[in-house]
């Protein structure tokens, strides 16, 4: 029987500007008497990747731009918040009262450029995405010898509720093509390129939880792939090719 | 530690029409040596749903309307699939050579409506999704004890690849509302409405396979939630609250 396990990692500490992160996560497998073996995935939230790499922003330290100030009227949301996603954002997709929807500068489309307000301790502060998802997830799989999801909640076009995504990876093909394969007939699939590391973001997501009881780590066991890998910047659809809108 | 296991169903055998769905499945977890214990949800894959539901159709007996011929030269495609198309969709969202996205009478926006043409062994049929997939989800629940996920794989705005997704539910919340609650500081949560028979659709997916290897039935053991069942109708946006287009 093929079979697939998540394990919630327990007992990881809040995680800090400079903490080394990959050390913290294998002290906490250790402890778990949890040891990576083949096939293993480690998927992180982007919270703990952002606070290791010092994301957390103070909003006293910002200045909106009148911009941000007239954004922030729309949306009745804080000017220097609105003014931190602007400066991670490339284009605004819709802004409406209690919303803002932005294209990040990476490429993903979601509320408020992945900014983050909330499990963050930090009072009058905004947690930003990593600088480089696909680079942090590269250096923290090279670190454990396992490939590695850096995942995150978006919402999305034409369906309610938010779903655990992918916005780094490295390891594994993030956007994996299966075209010109056979279906169980012999057929050619037709429809066969699949968002891999974003199936396996919202699987982890099932454990990480969103209230009270997250849990930022989990690991996946049991996966099989057999393309090679691609960062998750793959799974931005160019424009010209987005015809889902 | 918390733990979500997967595992996918062997030896299911092909899937007919007017086959007890539920019965097959019940034969196979036996043979597998499988109870079902509280909390475990059955993920099924919607195209044995469609085959026992009798939702085959012989393309040599449809007849396209000019509409439908029109829509086949803009995209290539068979006019009598393209008919099938139409007559399940509501409207077309986009149509390109190759490519029909349409926005399925239920709601679902995805390519051809759902509709199949591959891993059906029989030449020249095409395979609808489920009459009333949440009624399905509903009925095979009742037969199972136990909460019942309908999955398909579509495409999305903004992003590459294809996900699982939910198009029936029964027994679970398919839309989690999880807003008001505390964060890990007792902070309000922001985002917090959570797609969760989605992730549940995606995770389920990544051992469903979509090759020569499919697996239509997952078992997911581990799940915990604690608000009341809603059905994947509840996944689909109302195109005025519809901020990520």
């Amino acid at each position: 029987m093929r079979r697939l396990e998540l394990i919630a990692l327990p007992g990881l500490p809040m995680v800090a500007a400079g903490d080394d992160l990959a050390a913290l996560i294998e002290a906490g497998l250790a402890r778990a008497g949890l040891a990576l073996v083949e096939g293993d995935v480690l998927v992180l939230a982007q919270k703990i990747v952002s606070k290791a790499e010092g994301r957390s922003v103070a909003l006293a330290d910002v200045q909106p731009t009148p911009e941000a100030e007239a954004l922030a009227a729309r949306t009745g949301k804080d000017p220097r918040f609105v003014q931190l996603v602007l400066a991670e954002s490339q284009r605004v997709v819709r802004a409406r009262p209690g919303l803002l929807i932005v294209q990040h500068r990476l490429g993903f489309v979601s509320a408020n450029a992945g900014i983050d307000q909330s499990n963050l301790g930090q009072e009058g502060h905004a947690l930003l995405l990593p600088r480089d998802p696909d680079g942090s997830a590269a250096a923290l799989a090279a670190r454990f010898g396992c490939p590695v999801v850096i995942s995150d909640s978006f919402g999305r076009a034409w369906r309610r509720g938010t779903v655990g995504v992918a916005i780094g990876a490295a390891g594994l093909p993030a956007l994996w093509d299966l075209r010109g394969r056979p279906d169980l007939f012999g057929r050619t699939l037709q429809v066969s390129i699949s968002g891999f590391a974003d199936e396996i973001a919202a699987s982890a997501s099932l454990l990480q939880g969103q209230g009270a009881e997250a849990q930022p780590v989990v690991l996946v066991r049991g996966l099989a792939w057999d393309a090679p890998p691609n960062p998750a910047a793959e799974l931005i659809r160019p424009e010209s090719e987005d015809l889902f809108r």
